[in-house]
């Protein structure tokens, strides 16, 4: 209910169209929507432009086709995260408009966003290992209109593939930078820019990684200002975080 | 040496001018100056608006003394963090213009730049112990040339008072929460809004806070998606990494 | 050995119809009956209204299925947690009458206690994925004969669902909140209310939220006063700390 | 603004005593004081029954003496956990009505509630160096009107002594345990009773206690069913919780 | 090389019956054999009592089936712990003789010693989950010669079985406590008996008791004194303390 | 109440000497001196034996000082540990008789029990800085009847100092090992020798070690059978537990 | 681009065979290459003497198989690690060269290096389930053209088998020691010898060695000078380490 | 007793100059000498060369100098590490001969060994806090007899600096890497170099750097092959292991 509705109600109540007991009614029924909570807005903002999304780890096969079978019925685009092939070969039976980008263990119906914007965003990561985390933040960016640089394979044990790249990086807006094992590309990429770098440690690596800890200590303590660092494998939220500066508050 | 000057340097090879081991030597002895490191001009740019910064915890007075003594001879500003009021005293004696924000723990010298643009920050923190550190961010953010609304003492114990200031939440292009104890502030922020959180975990608490670490790995869980985390106390991070998302790339 | 019977026995030793040998046997063979504890006492009464309680989590198909064809030629009602749907078929098979609670994860046999009580608990949950939780706990306190409020799918990251229902957290006595990934529900509902709020951490989650440890820190954590702590995952031990709150000392 | 406020001012409006932009100005303005919260009511409840608290800990004598002297002129009563005999000596200068109860290092002014309920809490303790979180909990909840049995040094080592003490621990309503090292008594006297014991684990200890963490863990994973657990040395928290139990819904 | 073999050498020398080389060389050669290790002379006795090891955990069927083949060739007697029913069943097929103790999931190939000592060991544990760890304990002991009592699901939920069985605890020389979740039980036996209590934190349990961590601080946090903890379900390893504790030095 | 004191009661009540109220009055109220526990007579008599002992670690001088005065008022001996200079200073103002151990922290009144055995108990430890905790082991293994034979500053670093003791090693009936950092000692130690070994990990040693734990894991860990851990610098624990190992069930 | 030929096209610019344009687009576009990385040439260096490393854990066989059959097209040798039977059987099908070293995990195409050195590197290992480690560490070693002495099953539980070996211990430049549960072998190894050890944890134990964690930070606090530690499980790192330190700079 | 000394000692016997006894006293006197071990011979060779070394850490001023002034005067070499500029003056009072190496902490009696090689050790840090613990690594290694090219103050938050000084990083034969924070400096040096890095994580940062934690699992993760890694702070063992890698086995 917004101000204008609250002010026609009054008027009507002012000019007895609506008497007080109706007019309490529904003022009491609705308490939040006067809220006006931005995210509600949002969320029909973006329902226009991006999909439902399923974090599909820990889900079964059935949950997930389940959940993605009753959003496409209702939503133009639905997005499932981390998804396995099997999941997908499942949820393909249902919806078979479905399609499934392997490489970031994503299955989506619908398209992305037209581009709302020319400033670009880079994703960046160091293993091969990592860029299935680097493409769901990549794809993320994308479907929420944003153009998006690639650079894998980069990582700081053969710095020059990363130096090789510096015009890509000097380019972005924002960077998504991904990495497993010690995680300093963050460090090394938030060194050379002076713009933000979204970092996400990653659960590669094996023994003293403790399944990202100390990936995740080291992006935290990033000796480079202009770091700040998402959970563990959390493609989608860095990707999610990058759109959303990339975008400005207007866009 | 940039591409003129490098053409320069082959013109002259060309014409004679210079020798082939001269040129050898220029090239050799010059390696990293034409890669254009972002960061070198930034500095270069940034000196002009941001003050030199002195983290001042774990360093003795004596050497904050010093290093502070040293910078305010070549720079226009100079900004220590986590500052005690004896550090100030003592800096006070070598250098009269410093001022004391003991709000921010924070010891300065130079004016902020002047405002850059229109886009809001807002600093929202959860208690009176989380004070310090949201100050050092507000600070921070305020020396880089952006406005800054204050948002303190609204932790969830007491949600009604965060509400009541939503219109500020709704209207901050960027967010900085700092919150200790079990740091739910930063999710129920992230879930109101639609821009960027920055998420600063404190060491306030005791017990199971382990000095943070709750907070801490609260803020890398939230269920809000727009969050990302700086390292423990970090208000100076957060408020740099918040100024450069709302300055944007050309600001 | 209640006080009755001790008086009958030394009243008969009195009268000479028991001799002192065999009262002294008697008295030292039943050292600790006359400890009262009411513990005893208690299980002698759950016995009546509440079933025995076999945890599955890590017990085999067969340990479960031959723990509870034991209780169940014993025992009017008996109760598994934690069970899945294999363990209820392998059940079945034994214990025909045994149904199964899917959302909850329980095999049951028997029916709920009638009502002890018009006080209210409220149940609520974060997520889709901690339902299995709150269900658990849901119906561990339904079995003990209190009226149970389920709210679920309030998570902090969308606030306005919660605040929806703050009439049904206003009207409990007792309040059980089941949260995963940062836990922040605790206190947010913590801060809401006058009453106990019994926090449940989850495992639900990933990455930095390792396993529960995340939720578990910041319930402990929380800034509202009035919430205590469960083992993480723990919904019959919430389920059961709420009711004997809820029927208090002598219902 | 209550239900009753509302329907009047919208007769004002009906009436035309009351314009609608008025109307809507003070609508708009108060968008959350008819969200009716319990805490609010309580919090003005409890502030005739209940000194304001000041968390002492990690604050500098100067800021407890200045948050105390606030408080003192606004507030019947006023208390200070974790304070030090430096902090009293400090308060009494500035308020010499304040009382220092050392042994549960509490600073204080102002008399306990009268009595408001028969029913008992129990605050169990294992060492003698628990004795002052057990006492912070004890004060805590005689301040809010209820009756307390201490039971102090009966630490598992020698569980004669507890045993000694079951009528106490058979008679309460609500017990509190307070223990460091292991934390095994939380078990014992868990598996003693039938009503709910709020565990707090305390620092005590050293070497592989880590501050404490022993006993939090020890007390989360209880075999015994009716243990809720509070942050390390949180006797406050414990003592509150504790007596909104004891006291019910509607005492 | 004993000190006859080695004055006999010397007197040979003398002699002219070795040479100064070969004399030499018999010394070089055997630089460690007269070091006398006790443990190499135990090992012989034990070979004639005790059977070979072999830790099954973390190896295929394959290992274990081959290591137990090579070692049933050479000794009278082996032993595999923590042994699946399949290993059992591979073994059996290769080693006829072998025979299964379910209950502490051993496989073994040859009897006990004769009794060497009156003197009794007395295991107690905690819940049912945890009588494989306490059986394993068990059956090393008396494998070892010594009389062992079982105290079997006395946990500290229900104190009263306990202490139902005092006068074992009190009969015996030596005690193992095997406890998973919080472990208490261990503290509690400690505070009763004033002989060497051998603790073996199990990794039963869920969430907070991070696979045996909890019940593991909680013995090594112990309050009472006679204290000492084996690793986290080393029920072969406590048996074996408990035992050469219980024969003494020249038994 | 021994069994005789209850016979006669009975008899009593059967001959009509005391009334059956009375009995039962005194029944009930002695429930827990029949429960004869082992403890109690074992305190009995310790205390003609053995000091009673205090832990000043996390005591105020005042605190220790008074604890000890009150003791040597009613002991014939008490021990302190972990005593400072300070404390000692404070207490011999008191209690003029007690002398200060200073290499093993202790503060004592009394004189050592006689020598009850000839058993020996070796007590090693590894570094120079381990040695207070090491002596607080042997003093206290003294103070109850036992010879000590004490081997310092033999750590793996230098192997051959530690073989070169290889005799009090093996004539040992018990051994406490003493080690910081990396603990490897208790693991050398618990292989040379075929008795029980006590493992004290102490908390020298700086950054991994993180106080102690590195030690003690390392000691959980240990690849040599027969050696018990105790908490980090619990020397009083290891040195008691040792004294009981020694003793004997009937010494 | 080396000095030799960046010379070579000076001086054709300053003879005019190249023109101005076109050495600048050489410079421009090659601008890394002039760096002179040293890794790079090693890398080119050791393509000649050292195989492609593929490291397996964590990838699907399908993963392996492909990245071993692309770089067995371009290589002449090709080495993978931690590389299952299943891995190798897929591997055979595609590259039929393709050799499996079963005891060190590894699957290989292609010859070891000519030796390169006399200088011998020894690779000690604790327990035999450490050899796989162990092994790996060897064949990388000896791939890398270094003579490896092999010490395996000599943990310090039976110092007397280490201390048989110490000739060979001795006559190594470098040592590998590999060992898990608490590993002591390093610090006694290291305390042994006077050349560099490389120290790698394992994951082999249980309970609280924590997945490697008690011997990672048993080795990394060694009191033994001169050894330095590699991550959980580290093989290939180990043995490749070695090799460099054994090589020297120039071999 | 070398070889020679026993072939001697057995030709005496042979020749009948010493009789068996004798001989056997001396040979059974001296069990381990005969043992060669290298470090014995190594101490002997560090004493000409190397000063014995006091950690200073955790004593107190009184232990370091009657430590130091006990070794002063029998050794010519002495050297006190972590020792405070008070120790220091205490020690000069006592040893007027000591100097203070201030920016190493390191308190040194003697000089350096003479040069012993030209092979070079670079010793690289991060930040201006990690420099003492450089110094500490780089004196020692000077003080063995090794070259050492000091390169401070090349984070990677600005890798232009270290990129500027290849030359002397591809120089060296052996690396040490000192780094705070997050540590990645370890891994880019390891990226660039074929030679053997030894990292050294310092406890420089706050918060999640946890004393040293972060950089500590960062460089043990590193991606990047030849990086080996010391305790936190640990500057002089990372000396002492760069300087034996770079005497080499016969130097």
């Amino acid at each position: 209910m917004d101000k204008n509705s609250l002010r026609e109600l009054l008027e009507q109540v002012r000019e007895g169209k609506t008497d007080v007991a109706s007019a309490l009614q529904r003022l009491k029924s609705l308490p939040f929507e006067d809220l006006g909570f931005a995210k509600i807005d949002t969320h029909r903002d973006l329902r226009r432009g991006f999909p439902e999304v399923i974090f599909c780890k820990g889900k079964t096969v059935e949950q997930v086709v389940s959940i993605f079978e009753v959003l496409s019925g209702t939503e133009r685009r639905v997005m499932a995260t981390k998804a396995t092939p099997e999941m997908y070969e499942a949820i393909r039976w249902k919806c078979p408009d479905a399609v499934y980008i392997d490489t970031a263990q994503i299955v989506l119906i619908g398209r992305p966003s037209e581009k709302k914007t020319d400033r670009r965003v880079a994703v960046v990561s160091a293993g091969t290992s990592d860029i299935s985390v680097a493409e769901e933040a990549a794809v993320t960016t994308e479907m929420m209109g944003c153009p998006v640089d690639r650079l894998y394979d980069v990582g700081v044990a053969g710095i020059h593939r990363l130096l090789h790249n510096k015009e890509k990086l000097f380019e972005a807006n924002v960077l998504v930078v991904v990495a497993g094992m010690e995680g300093a590309l963050a460090s090394v990429v938030g060194g050379m820019v002076d713009r933000p770098v979204v970092a996400v440690p990653t659960s590669v690596g094996y023994g003293a990684s403790f399944q990202g800890l100390a990936a995740l200590l080291s992006m935290l303590n990033s000796c480079a200002p202009g770091v700040a660092v998402m959970n563990i494998d959390n493609g989608f939220g860095a990707g999610y975080f990058a759109a959303i500066v990339n975008l400005g508050k207007n866009d």
